[in-house]
């Protein structure tokens, strides 16, 4: 047992990028930036830093099977957590799988993009071998514009060249405070990166969330019993339940063109360029008089006229159009149509 | 022979109702305004007044099979135009068929709407009382708008009482011409139907338009040359052809809330209601942030989120989105279509 390991998490259900975003096939499952899914992308870029055989996909049980579909040479290396909980639950499993075989383990988001990832790959080896160091090391990213759906990572004192210990965690802030934190140059963004030892993990687990630890040892004790154990998990995020508490817990800055694509607007920004009037992905368009949108389409031919700083995403069995900086409304039309009972939309 | 028939004109193309409507099906195929087609309610609203065996349809070949499939009971009475041309040839070859078993024959829009049934047939029937004097009748509408986009009748001195012979015709006028026609109280809209003797007609054929006069001659003579005859034929409008040159021309008004649904702004103002934010037609709509829309869909879900006076087409191969303004331009997307050689789209 020498060796890094990865688990990417790929269990979210990326609601505010519906309607191409759905339940069985959420976005990271989708091409969204180029001709490859999200997951595809995040694949290939680990693969070089730990090696194929030490990537692992945490998902749960409604994914699984097309997560299988789009990586079978990872078919094998799938976690499948049985019901639907956060990410605390979710890096505790996890680190118990890996306890054995993993000196190190990163858990990383399966649906971010980014741009640099020479840069990339670089922070998150400096990463495990901090980590080494019996550290809860996150990877932060360089604020380039005072985000509000985001959180941010406050930096402490060095801990050595280039990495900070963890002052605070600050949910997602107003304008004005997102403002002040890009130009105090002392905040990162918290892009859910997390690496560590397995066991070191367990042990933050014992000493910040008795619950979810006690039900890591049954698991541990009686795997047959998972699916029961796990259902009774607590709902809650690693940052939450751990990370907010733990003490040796260090942040390294990355600059390597960071975005969460948390909603339409964002992939939009990713996207667009100077040179074209609009933004046009998987479909055929006509525009006149049109500009600033986003058209994210499928195998039907999308028409505009009229339009400025529209998105619009055209599925098969849904259409949405969306003003731009509107885009994080889109979680209430998902619950409309779940409160409506419209599974088949979700 | 003493019966009043009904050539009912159903070759139009509808291009600014694209795409819903298309080369093959047009607009008045189509259920615009309830749940029967165009078609299907102009020839309900004309049955009480000449009879259904006296109803006939003049379409073009592409045309002509969807026709039969939406009126079988008039699958015989279809006058099938051999090739596309204007209203011209084809009120001149319906005139041709009509000469032998009509007294008087109303020419009619096929996907026109008319809110009010009663006062449109009183005025049908009183344009084939006065047809019987020798004269190229016509029905003008009273604008209840400064309408741009219609052509305009100016009325002359009284035939006899609510019946005025026609001073001049006007094509579409700009804002401030039509607003001092809506004032004036002289002007009609020109609603493109035209109700004569058979004869007649022929005889303003061959007094102002030689070209065509001739060929309906030779189409009388041997009618197995209608193909290559009616290839021939000019591309030209009755209105401009003869109706614009005509001596003996009357036009009674009406007013019966009337509607050409020259395109999809008409349309929404024509269905839209002061108690709904929003028009829905055909489809399921979650809206938030949405008002002054029209949603013209089919099966599939549209979600709309921030926008206003927005119009949004939803077809199987298509999907339309025009600022309500913009609904003229339509036809540049038609016309680019074209030009692209994207026939499926047509």
């Amino acid at each position: 047992m020498n060796s890094n390991s990865i688990v990417i998490m790929a269990g979210g259900a990326g609601t505010r990028l519906w309607p191409k975003s759905r339940l069985k096939k959420p976005k990271q499952l989708y091409a969204l930036v180029n001709n490859d899914s999200m997951i595809r992308n995040t694949v290939n870029r680990l693969i070089p830093v730990v090696g194929e055989k030490n990537i692992f996909i945490a998902t749960n049980v409604n994914q699984a099977q097309e997560i299988a579909k789009e990586l079978p040479e990872l078919k094998n290396n799938i976690l499948i957590e049985p019901f639907v909980r956060n990410t605390a639950p979710c890096i505790g499993l996890g680190a118990l799988k890996m306890i054995e075989t993993a000196e190190t383990v990163a858990f990383l988001p399966s649906d971010h993009y980014i741009g640099n990832v020479k840069e990339f790959q670089k922070v998150l080896k400096e990463a495990f071998r901090v980590a080494q160091k019996d550290y809860l090391v996150l990877i932060g990213i360089r604020p380039t514009d005072p985000d509000t759906g985001l959180g941010y990572i406050e930096m402490g004192n060095n801990l050595e060249k280039d990495v900070y210990k963890v002052r605070r965690f600050v949910e997602k802030p107003d304008l004005k405070t997102a403002q002040k934190y890009l130009k105090s140059g002392k905040f990162l963004w918290n892009g859910g990166m997390f690496i560590a030892k397995p066991k070191f993990i367990l042990e933050l687990f014992k000493k910040h969330s008795r619950g979810i630890y006690k039900n890591l040892e049954n698991i541990k004790d009686s795997p047959k019993n998972l699916n029961k154990i796990y259902e009774k998990m607590e709902n809650i995020s690693f940052d939450y339940a751990i990370a907010e508490k733990a003490e040796k817990i260090a942040v390294i800055p990355g600059d390597f063109a960071w975005s969460d694509i948390g909603n339409w607007k964002k992939l939009l920004e990713m996207l667009s360029r100077k040179d074209q009037e609009n933004t046009i992905v998987g479909c055929e368009h006509y525009g006149v008089e049109t500009s600033g949108c986003l058209i994210h389409g499928t195998d039907r031919l999308v028409a505009t006229i009229g339009l400025k700083d529209i998105i619009v995403v055209d599925t098969p069995d849904v259409v949405l159009i969306c003003h731009k900086d509107k885009a994080q409304e889109v979680r209430k039309v998902v619950e409309i149509l779940k409160l409506k009972g419209q599974e088949k939309y979700l």
